[in-house]
């Protein structure tokens, strides 16, 4: 069965564009998984639809609160299914987490306001905190989308025949080569001769040095 | 002068709704930062618009070709301008870096194939390479949007006075502490009493301690 994610947020027409366009509009629109955006204020019960209120204890900000959010995601889940908080202190995301989220049957992705949501969600309903990066948003929808996109990549049948996983950047926890196409020269810039010389040992070599030289210039941390 | 933004994708629907909604849609509509998202395909000058092409070198993957990108460069940019593409092998980004964005007057986002753009690209008409995560995207029009909405939130009147940046995680390189907010009891949890004390010092204390011991057991890189 296609993996099914539903995404609770305040602002669920922000997805509009990006669930309709690109490779993951394709995948969506041929079944390979299924995506439903919830307006978490359907789940409020006063009249103003009040989702957020002020924080215990003093401080800026709003805080979503837990009666709207323990409803829908008691509403929604499924036996099985994993319930995700993206939040800037969360477990940092990766190609890694991606892939294995890509085999689940069912997520909800819950996008509260980035800067808080009462912890007694996170205590109770929440089985999983993802961070997409060390910086904060405005709030969580885009970062649902970015988990979304990273994993539909695994899903088979995403990825036409002109992309391919086997090369990218990560594979080994190394970055990628640089990549050169037509025309050979442009604006007297020449594409390096190794790469049209048919000689697929030597184009094999220098791609495996200029990946290791690029991350150890930019990215020492992944050679640890 | 307000910073101006230009986005440079294949896919140019795949924003409006994130430029509709939200904070930043209330920002764009104050004109405290503009926003312009352009078709690559709009520089192309064949009759099917081709903007990739197969790599040199073989393997899988379409790379985008040099010459649209840098005619709409060329046409685009303004003294001063900075040109920043997303790609999984940049440099990654963080809030410090959104900060500095968004002291500037006019950026370009670059978003290609993830997988590949043509290296002469990158050598000339590119002044930043920047990441969101060690994760791979199904191309980097997301990407661009996470750099805008993590930017804009410095950018004065973004947040209103419901939103702060005073206490957030990062700040001092430390996770969040945990937010509770009404009611002070739900399904038998109560909020911490210090909560409740309205005594600021202790609950300074509280909170400080709650960030260590999370920022400890989720993230101790951001102790070293």
């Amino acid at each position: 069965m296609a993996l099914h994610i539903d995404i609770l947020t305040l602002f669920p027409r922000m997805l509009d564009g990006f669930l309709a366009e690109s490779i993951l509009g394709k995948a969506l629109d041929r079944g390979l998984l299924t995506v439903k955006v919830h307006d978490l204020r359907d789940w409020t019960t006063d009249k103003h639809n009040t989702a957020d209120d002020r924080p215990f204890g003093g401080g800026a900000g709003m805080v979503l609160k837990p009666e709207p959010v323990f409803a829908a995601i008691e509403q929604l889940q499924r036996p099985g299914c994993r319930r995700i908080y993206l939040t800037p202190d969360g477990v940092p995301f990766s190609t890694q987490r991606a892939e294995s989220l890509s085999h689940e049957q069912h997520l909800i992705l819950l996008s509260g306001h980035y800067e808080g949501i009462d912890q007694r969600i996170r205590d109770c309903v929440i089985d999983e905190e993802i961070s997409i990066g060390d910086y904060v948003l405005t709030n969580g929808t885009v970062a649902a989308a970015i988990v979304i996109d990273a994993l539909s990549r695994f899903i088979p049948g995403t990825l036409g025949e002109e992309k391919s996983l086997t090369h990218e950047s990560f594979t080994n926890k190394l970055l990628d080569f640089p990549q050169y196409t037509r025309p050979a020269e442009f604006r007297g810039m020449s594409v390096p001769e190794v790469l049209l010389s048919g000689n697929h040992v030597e184009i094999e070599k220098w791609r495996q040095a200029r990946r290791l030289e690029k991350t150890r210039q930019i990215r020492p941390d992944l050679l640890e």
